[in-house]
This record gives structure tokens, C-alpha cells and sequence, in this order.
């Protein structure tokens, strides 16, 4: 039989979406190919397999004094290389997973190995600022030259933290602020009933008020952010939580353009949801407090690649702004041009911006944008020792010059295209037919997922994976999420689909 | 006059804990002194105030995308050295508030420069590991160098994390886990109803336990940490918070050890109000759910520098063991020296060890060190992307390499007591009198505060200080508390009295 190569070729001959199709395609992903030249070709497996023996004994040595049982293998990162990785044993895998979908632009990029060794780089890390209190001379030119280069459309203010679970926090604080700030009107003083009763943690200084999260969602592991979390009981069990309102996540069929119409019913109907939860918290004995903002992953992603369609944000951002409602858009996982647009919500085409868009993982820095309505009353309200981290800071901005330059965002769009068309047909025509389901990530750059048919079928097929030199990950019940990093190109997914092909004709 | 130095020479001549008295302790000072040996000798102000022009243009800019109203003035880094800080405009202030209490040993520390300029450094800052999943190869050793050379006495687990509030977040979460662990019985399973309400928020398995913590502590700024955090209420307005209950802190007097027979009194009656919480945590129908551990402060820093005899610690410990409560010692910001030990708890020689004690600031890492029975009873129900961060773990291990081989520690320790005793002296019999009251940190390093009359007092003070070259920090409703380096000598001691002299006598 033909290498999967050749069939994928073959099959995407026709395909208008599959290829670059204009010079200027071309020409940046030739540009790709240029970041690492001395990107190994091919797997190099010397374990069976993978965790191998000294992945095995490293990891044992680290559970002697922390957690263990989470490691996948131990690595050695010096070696890793653009899309591949080298573990403790010497094997070296296409890494299409990229620590939990947070490396951008490769392992041990040229261009920010030269960020290293600057001065500006050294003075930033070696002397770090209480960003809010005494900010470096250069922090307005490095925002302004970095992250605000990306700022999302509509959104002009910047709120730098550390993690993902820190930037959604931070956002729900400003957005409750803001809330409050509406119902009090402008201009008015605190209370002295709300001074005192906050320190009490009581109403009306801390009031009752909910953010309002899907099921399935993912919006990080701290108390607030995890009341928003409902992706898996093993990320809540034991941990006191508010009692914030979920709604179910549209009950949509894939691939969602063989689905349309169905899935038009789907979104409505959780549109109705969110606005009857919405509605209920501000009646009289609601079981939840007044609704002062959603959040909303474009992709929920540790939830099991889950989509909807573009009306169905725009849907929320109506029922939203006719409710006097925040809208946080988590883009953590989504963000960074993965999925074929630098922040996934741009593919929406809202008629007005969210309020709030958040950012961690692949920007390496996190943090929000948002605008001047939200930023808090008074300083000292949504404040911390450090306000991000500057190390970080010149670190996404490194990031995005090499993502700019390189057109590393129409670039995955393309791959992205192609690996979904190869990954249809073998579901459809070849190997994946009766093993693999429910493909998700048409017109999503490279943020694709199909299920396997069970939960150990998935697992299975990740470590199979694995034994062949291709690293992914899994999310939600059975499926596998691709998260390869920027730097992908068509040759890493020719590798992947053969890969998978031959690993589906023996499981 | 005789000038500040030659009194507090004079008067100190006689004082025996104020000078280093061993051959030993005369080394150690010679050998702090070697690690700057290019240190402005005096401030240099070349504008009236500080901020000065240049600062307040910077911060204005900063002002249009991010808040800047906390903005204290903005820092040249590159030209900081050691105690000094550079500002925009050029003048070179002695620092003793240090990044809020968050730079140990310099700015542009020479160790700390090498290490910027290592492979390993290099390595570990541009190829950000998922820790929990893909650790490094040298993680253990890594670990086991830096943060496990400073094991609290009687713990050897250590959790790594990325700032001071999810750091106690995070020994919450453990804290949490462990609890109903004992409720439930280690062999248990989570039931059914526990995994279905968890999804919802609700009881069992999002249980309705707290954190018990004192009035006026502060430990962080999530949902979690902001909810044992009563401080101030502009750090806690409009936010909605947890129920959990809340402790007078000890009413004692200072110094402490002049009053020490009504402080006793004082910590007992807390003690009882601590217990009397705990029990009524645990009686059907209390305002607060069942009392999981209580978190405390060696010292409490942001809510005014308020301290409690090494014997309080103690009750604590023995209140919290007999309940079965956790005990959770947030040494954020005492930790690392600061207090003339290692981890101010040191300092109480318990009989059984706290179950938890969290770091982050000058440590630079975050998280905490506990043991094995608080670690989760199965993988990913504490984790995260990013389980911390290797490069401030890189950055903890020189901090951790040059505070031992310098004897940092000791040396704080001697400073301390040399700045307690002259600032004694100047508030009993010098120009503090009637200015300054309240002294604190007797036997606490440089871990010092005092107060001026009122709260307009204190800022006028902090901002006639700066104009004299010397940069301190506010806390509370009206303290000044000191919060040099580890690396701060009697020569800048004696400045900063000097200094301090010349304002008290023109206020």
C-alpha cells in the first residue's frame, strides 16, 4: 500500500483548503522550515517504551519529596529541538503536545536563546520589580512593543499576573468591581456598612455575586477560578467552592458543518439557559447571587475539545450586554495562534468586543485586556507583590515578533487545515473508520481532536503513540486534543498521520 | 551635635547584643561587605522629591494601558546596586523596602548574574517545563540543592508554585483534601454523590469546611487567600469571599518584652477565642463550616507588623493538634532570613512541627513544604500547568547557595539587633520622642517596625525619608517597617538612623 504520505497527498490533491495556494503561503512556510534547520527527520526510539528506565527511576527519585504519579516522562530539554523532545532515556519524539499546549514557537528557539543571554533580559530576571509600585524605566515600551501589539480588537488595557488561574481571578475581581461600582453609580464613597462587613467577609461589602461558567469548562485549580471549573470531579472533590450557576454547553453533533442546522437548535436552546440563569439570579431568593460576568472558553479544551459555532458567542455577547452582564473570554489554551487566528474569538467576528480576554500558556507571560470601564475605582484593589513577571514580559514579546515575522498564525491556519482534511478521510475512507469519532477543529488551525471509542481505547492509542515517537496528549473522557506548537509544519504532520495510520491497523 | 552615627556609637558602646561579638561574627560582616565591594558609599538626589520628573512621566505613560496609581516611582535596574536603588531621573536611594520585601540578597547580585548566563539557567527559562508532567532532568538535584537545603525543620515534602497566594492557596487545597481524607477513611472511595454535587458546588462533595485566620492578617489576594486575608477592606471590597471565621490577634503591648506578664494574658485569651472557633465550627448549625486548619504569620507584615511571643505559636500548635486542625505557618514574607533565622518559626522551637509553611518573595520559588500525610491521595487533584517555575527555582538555589555561604542569616540577625537597640534609644531618650511609638521586632532581624502618631504622620515621614536619599516602606493604618536585604550592613544601618534623625527633628 501506499505511506500514509502518499495517500494524504493523493487524497489532498483536491482539496482547495488543504495546500498554500498563493506565493505569499509559500513563501512563509518556507520560512518556517528556516527556524530549525537541524530539526531531526525522524523519530529516534531506543526504549520500548516511554516513560523508559531512566525516565522511570528519575521520576521515582522526585516522589521522594513531591507528587510523581502525574509525570509522563522526565525530559531533557537541552536536547529537545524545535517540535521534538528528548527524554531521560535518549528517545526523541515529535512533540505535538508541548507541556500542556504551552510552548509557542519550539524547544530551544534560536531567538530567544539570543533574548537570554541581553543585558535587558539578565537586569529584568535577576532584579524583579514589584511591577505595580516600581516599575523598570522600559516596562511601558516592553508592553506597548509586546503585548500590546496583539492587543484583541476593541480592548486597550493590559492587567499582567502569572498563570492562568491568576489572569481569570484577576479578571472576575475587576469584573465584580466594575459591577458594583455600576450599582453604586460612579461617584459614590463606600459605606461603612460595606467597610466593616467585607472584613467579615459578609454582604454587603463581600457580596453575593457569580460568575457563570459552562459544563465541561476549564478556567484554572485557585477557589474562584475552580468554582468556574466543572470540566472533572477529580479537579473539585474536597474543595469548598461558591455557589456559582452553570448551563449546560451546547449538546452539538461533529463535524459541526455536516450539523448545522441541529446544532443551530443545540446553541439556542443553551442560549436560552444562560439568559433564564442570568434572569433567576437577580430574583429574590435565586439560589445563586446576581450573574456579574460569564466566562467562556472559545475551544473548552481540558473539557474534551469542545465546540460551537461563531452565533453562538455572538449570541452570549447579546444576551450578555442586554443583561448588564461582563464577558470574559478565557483564552489560555485558545490564544496565541493556534487556532489559525492570534486569539481564537477573532474567527467570531462579534458586533462588540468582550469585556475581558484572558491570556497564559503559550504567551509564557499572562495576564488580561480589558478596558478603562473596568479598571478598579481606587489602586490597591486588584493588586499583588509582583503584577506579572518581567522575565515572562520579554518573553511574549519575543514570542510575537517570531510569530509576526515568520507568519506563524496563517501558517497553522494552513497546516491546521491540512491535518483536519487527512484526519476526516481516515476516519471516514481509512483506518480510523469504527476506531476513531466526533473530529472537531475544522477551520481551527491546528486545535483538532477526535475521540477514541472508549476512554481505555484513548489511552491505548496515546501510548501506542508514543512507542512510535509521536507525543500527544489526551482531554475530557476519551479524546486526544493536538497541540502541536507553532513551528508545525506539513512535513511534522505527514509524520503524525502516518504514524497514527499504522498504530490504528494494529490496535 | 554629635551626628546620628557617633551617638548611636556612643550610646551603643555598652549594649551587648548590638555589635558582632565573636571573631566568627566579625568575619562573616567582612565577608557581606566583599559582595558589593563598588556600593555608593551615600544616596545621590539630583530632584527635589522622588518621583521626580522623569519617574512621573514614565508612570503617566505606563498610566495609559495599566493602572499607575500605586506606582511608587520607576526603577533604573540596571544601575541599582546592592542596597541602592536608581531611580528615572537619576538619584540613588538606599533601598529598605526592597521590592516589598522581595530582593534578598542585591540587586545585580554578582551570583545571581552568573547563574543568568549558565546553559542550565538558559535552558530551563526558554523551554518552560510542565512540572508535573515533563520534568526536567535534573529536577531532583535541582530541588534538593536549593529549596531542600532549607527544610523546615520536621517537613520534606515540598509543592512548588508561582506566587505567595497560590501558594497558600494551593496548602489550602492540600489541606482540604487531607481532611475529609481522615473523615472519610484512607481506604475510601469518593461515593457517587460526591463526585455528582462536587460538579454542582454543592455539598459533600464540595464541602462546606474553612480556614480560620486572625483579624488583620494578610495572606493573599485570590478568592481562597482573600478570604483568610483581613488586612485592609480596599483589599477585600466588593469581592465575594467564603465564610470562614476570623480571630482577634493578640492585644499585646510593645516592646513586647516590657510588658510581657499582660501579653501573656493577652495571647491566652486569643488562644481561647481560637479554640472556642474551632469547637463551634464543628457544632450543627454554625455560621461557619468546620474549621480545617488556620493559617497564621510569624509576623504579621501588611496588616501593621504586629507580632506574638514564641509560647502563643506554641498554644496554637498544641490548640490546633489537639482539634485535629492544620497548621498552616505563612512565612511569605518573613521567611528567608529576614528575621535573623532562616524561617521565623524557627525562632519558637516547637515540640511538633507545623503541618504547612508557605514561601515566595525572596525566595523568589513559591510554595510550600509539608509532608507526606497531606499529600493528595491520588495524582492531578493539586496540579497545574506549570507546577512552578524553574527558573525562580534555579534563581532560589543561588539565593539559598549565597545566603549560607555568606552567613546572611546571622548576619541579619546581628544588624538587627543593632538597629533595634538604636532606634529603642532613639524613641525613648532621642529625637523620636513623641514622634515614634510602638516599637517592634526585638530578637527579629531586621524584620522592624514602629509607628508615627497618625496615619498623615507616617507618609509624611516616608516621604521626607526619600527626599533624603533613604527608600522605606508603609504597612498597617500607621507603621513604618523596615525590610532590607539580607545583605544590608551596620554602615547602611547607620546611615538610615542618621538620616532618620535629621527628619524627625524638621517634622
Amino acid at each position: 500500500m501506499m505511506s500514509r504520505r502518499a495517500t494524504s497527498l493523493a487524497r489532498l490533491a483536491s482539496s482547495s483548503s488543504s495546500r498554500p495556494s498563493t506565493l505569499a503561503q509559500r513563501r512563509t512556510l518556507a520560512t518556517v522550515s528556516s527556524l530549525f534547520p537541524n530539526e531531526p527527520s525522524a523519530p529516534s526510539m531506543v526504549t520500548e517504551a516511554v516513560p523508559g528506565p531512566k525516565s522511570k527511576e528519575l521520576s521515582s527519585n522526585i516522589g521522594t519529596f513531591q507528587e510523581n504519579r502525574a509525570h509522563g516522562f522526565v525530559v531533557d530539554y537541552a536536547k529537545s529541538q524545535g517540535n521534538w523532545i528528548a527524554d531521560a532515556d535518549g528517545n526523541v519524539l515529535l512533540d505535538m503536545f508541548a507541556q500542556i499546549a504551552s510552548i509557542a514557537i519550539g524547544y530551544n528557539n534560536p531567538d530567544l536563546l539570543a533574548l537570554a543571554k541581553t543585558d535587558e533580559f539578565i537586569t529584568a530576571t535577576m532584579n524583579r520589580a514589584a511591577l505595580g509600585s516600581f516599575p523598570p524605566t522600559n516596562w511601558q515600551e516592553l508592553v506597548e512593543t509586546g503585548l500590546g501589539q496583539v492587543r484583541p480588537k476593541g480592548l486597550e488595557q493590559i492587567f499582567t499576573a502569572m498563570c492562568g488561574s491568576c489572569a481569570n481571578e484577576n479578571a472576575f475581581k475587576a469584573a465584580f468591581m466594575a459591577y458594583r461600582a455600576r450599582e453604586r453609580g460612579e461617584q459614590a464613597q463606600f459605606t461603612p456598612d460595606e467597610m466593616q462587613s467585607c472584613m467579615k467577609n459578609q454582604a454587603p461589602g463581600s457580596p453575593d455575586l457569580s460568575i457563570l461558567s459552562f459544563t465541561s469548562a476549564f478556567h484554572g485549580r485557585l477557589f474562584g477560578s475552580l468554582s468556574a471549573t466543572r470540566s472533572k470531579a477529580i479537579h473539585k472533590l474536597d474543595i469548598p467552592s461558591f455557589n456559582w450557576p452553570v448551563v449546560a454547553w451546547p449538546d452539538v453533533k461533529y463535524p459541526l458543518s455536516e450539523h448545522a442546522k441541529e446544532n443551530a437548535e443545540a446553541e439556542k436552546k443553551s442560549l436560552a439557559m444562560v439568559e433564564e440563569a442570568i434572569v433567576n439570579s437577580n430574583k429574590a431568593g435565586s439560589a445563586n447571587g446576581p450573574v456579574a460576568a460569564i466566562i467562556v472558553e472559545p475551544i473548552q479544551s481540558e473539557g474534551g475539545d469542545n465546540h460551537a459555532s461563531p452565533a453562538f458567542f455572538q449570541g452570549l455577547r447579546d444576551v450578555t450586554k442586554k443583561h448588564g452582564v461582563y464577558m470574559i473570554v478565557d483564552e489560555v489554551q485558545t490564544g496565541v495562534g493556534a487556532t489559525g487566528a492570534f486569539w481564537a474569538h477573532d474567527k467570531w467576528n462579534l458586533t462588540s468586543p468582550p469585556d475581558f480576554v484572558t491570556f497564559s500558556k503559550k504567551m509564557q507571560a499572562a495576564g488580561f485586556y480589558h478596558n478603562l470601564d473596568t479598571r478598579p475605582s481606587m489602586p490597591y484593589r486588584n493588586y499583588n507583590t509582583w503584577m506579572g513577571d518581567p522575565t515572562r514580559t520579554l518573553q511574549a514579546r519575543q514570542i510575537i515578533r517570531t510569530v509576526q515575522s515568520h507568519g506563524l498564525v496563517e501558517h497553522t491556519d494552513n497546516v491546521g487545515n491540512y491535518i483536519y482534511n487527512a484526519l476526516d478521510d481516515l476516519i471516514k475512507n481509512g483506518a480510523g473508520k469504527g476506531k476513531l469519532e466526533r473530529l472537531r477543529g475544522q477551520n481551527a488551525g491546528t486545535f483538532i481532536a477526535f475521540d477514541g471509542t472508549t476512554s481505555e481505547a484513548r489511552d491505548k492509542l496515546i501510548m501506542e503513540m508514543r512507542k512510535e515517537g509521536v507525543h500527544i496528549g489526551g482531554c475530557g473522557d476519551r479524546a486526544i486534543r493536538l497541540r502541536p506548537m507553532l513551528v508545525f509544519e506539513q512535513k511534522h504532520a505527514d509524520l503524525f498521520l502516518e504514524r497514527l495510520e499504522k498504530v490504528l491497523q494494529r490496535v
